[in-house]
């Protein structure tokens, strides 16, 4: 059958892709388990990179159009991972693109999915950012969310979308509010979120990196390994142990950045770890604000998801499978 | 000023519309009174019933075509009451209605909005049946929604779109998890929850009612008195009343069909009361089965909200209000 990876050539969605070549079978919405024939990367834009594995390919196009979407999910398309989306800072900066591609884009995903002759199983990533405001010092499972960005609003909205599809058969639709994921690799972007990469990344490849909130800012993360496991995972639980309720938060870690700068130095030095400076942006600072740091999250663990040992083991993971052997700090 | 009703022809927004006609005045964006000049009713297809007002106008059209709302949201707009919807039952059949009316419809109004000089007022009518699943006995002011119908995964997906543009200042918006609304006079329509009125209403006009749910079935309900006042209030509380949180679930009471029933012996007499049989409907259970019964609403308490002080006060308004005085039960 036909994978579809939305965002598909970003850096989440390539792993994933990568990650299904290797595993080349998945279960299908009827439970059964299918060999994965294509992988569709879908993309804004093609990217320099060659692929790794023959059943990889990229489709460029608008997730907004609905033309170019009912040219992607075709009839063989089985699995949907829907990955693209206009990140927190970009959202909030350009408002209508953040509602065309988060919002129009789920939508045209959704509607292209109710055409098929089978609903596919559709794993949706939203955000912790769908919490805000007035939060307990603890999130639990049972914590209204309430975005206090548009970027948590638009995905919040689409995690509805996503829930009554499902309901109504049309597709078999699972949503997790990631945490911010930690390690990113290359330059940072928009993401309000990308100085917790950063502040990692920037010194252990040789750079300086100012940091735009303070040391004592926490944050709830999970790392690319983690994260490309907890979207499979949540592909492949049937659909009845998902019960009422479609939308889970995955565990993760929480983080301050004084104890990412701590990793650092105990991974990659001294001299690494002097790279870093604090300078807050208010700008930043008030996206991030609104964010939960912390959580409990039971129905996660029972339904087998995991989170990281530790920041060391994130930032070690980090070092293996991304900073070029080349490169010593 | 202006204000616009949708769905403005409907029972509620013609209520709605008389009341804000001898009101003559509400608080705009930015705190201040202002006459009202006009009064929109929007809707679909103008009514047979004379309008009561000289500042009342029907104006028709469709609430999800973008060009006849840029033709309603005119720049004199001050305050749009956004109640246009397909209801529960009739969105559960028509799927594609509903997602089209409830969803587009909102956001055709929110981009219209967008667009005047000054940001309008806007109260919207979402509903109780935001919540669903595994619920607690009584919802609270923190329980998480989880609706289980696409008539409450519409209105909460809408929910998150009124709360972010008010949050970037393009509306003053404040949406009611409203109550079902008992009684409703007329013909029964297509909402699954009609039942709660139909029980009192049919009887009362002297008609037999079949009943599609057990005695036992309780809802949470308000009288179209009560509706119609908070619908005013909620536009009229200060924004920075609302903190982070636009959405607000106003008091109501909870009421079995039973005790609806000996309220229609107490003030209708035994006769009106023996015209009720019960033929539970599969189709409406299971619909209503996913529905809260019981809240505790203690933020709509402290920002003066009120619900009908007993099941008798909502039969005795229905009889005073609707209820021809020519038919003696």
């Amino acid at each position: 059958m036909r994978v579809v990876i939305t965002g598909g050539t970003g850096f989440l969605g390539r792993k994933l892709g990568e990650a299904l070549a290797r595993r080349g079978q998945l279960t299908d919405a009827t439970g059964r388990q299918r060999g994965i024939d294509e992988i569709v990367l879908f993309d804004r834009a093609a990217p320099q990179q060659p692929l790794t594995d023959r059943r990889m390919r990229i489709v460029t196009g608008d997730v907004a159009a609905p033309e170019d979407i009912a040219q992607l999910i075709t009839s063989d398309t089985g699995s949907i991972f829907h990955l693209a989306a206009v990140v927190s800072g970009e959202a909030e900066q350009d408002f209508d693109l953040g509602l065309r591609v988060n919002l129009d884009g789920t939508r045209a995903i959704l509607d292209a999915c109710r055409r098929l002759p089978t609903p596919p199983r559709l794993v949706f990533t939203s955000s912790m950012a769908a919490y805000g405001g007035e939060l307990p010092p603890v999130i639990d499972d049972h914590t209204p969310i309430n975005p206090q960005t548009s970027y948590g609003n638009q995905k919040a909205a689409c995690e509805f979308l996503v829930s009554d599809f499902s309901r109504k058969g049309f597709i078999d639709g699972r949503s997790l509010r990631l945490p911010t994921v930690v390690v990113r690799p290359g330059k940072p972007n928009k993401a309000a979120s990308g100085f917790a990469s950063s502040i990692i990344r920037e010194p252990l490849m040789g750079r300086d990196y100012v940091c735009p909130v303070p040391p004592e800012t926490r944050m709830w993360v999970l790392s690319p390994r983690r994260v490309i496991e907890a979207l499979i995972h949540a592909h492949e639980i049937p659909a009845e142990r998902w019960g009422m309720n479609r939308v889970l938060n995955p565990p993760g870690r929480t983080v301050s950045m004084s104890e990412a700068l701590d990793a650092v130095r105990r991974l990659g030095g001294a001299a690494a770890a002097a790279r870093v400076s604090f300078e807050p942006d208010p700008f930043i600072m008030n996206i991030v604000a609104g964010w939960p740091t912390a959580f409990d999250t039971p129905r996660a663990h029972a339904l087998g998801f995991q989170a990281d040992e530790s920041i060391d083991a994130i930032v070690q993971a980090f070092i293996e499978d991304e900073r070029p052997a080349a490169l010593v700090c």
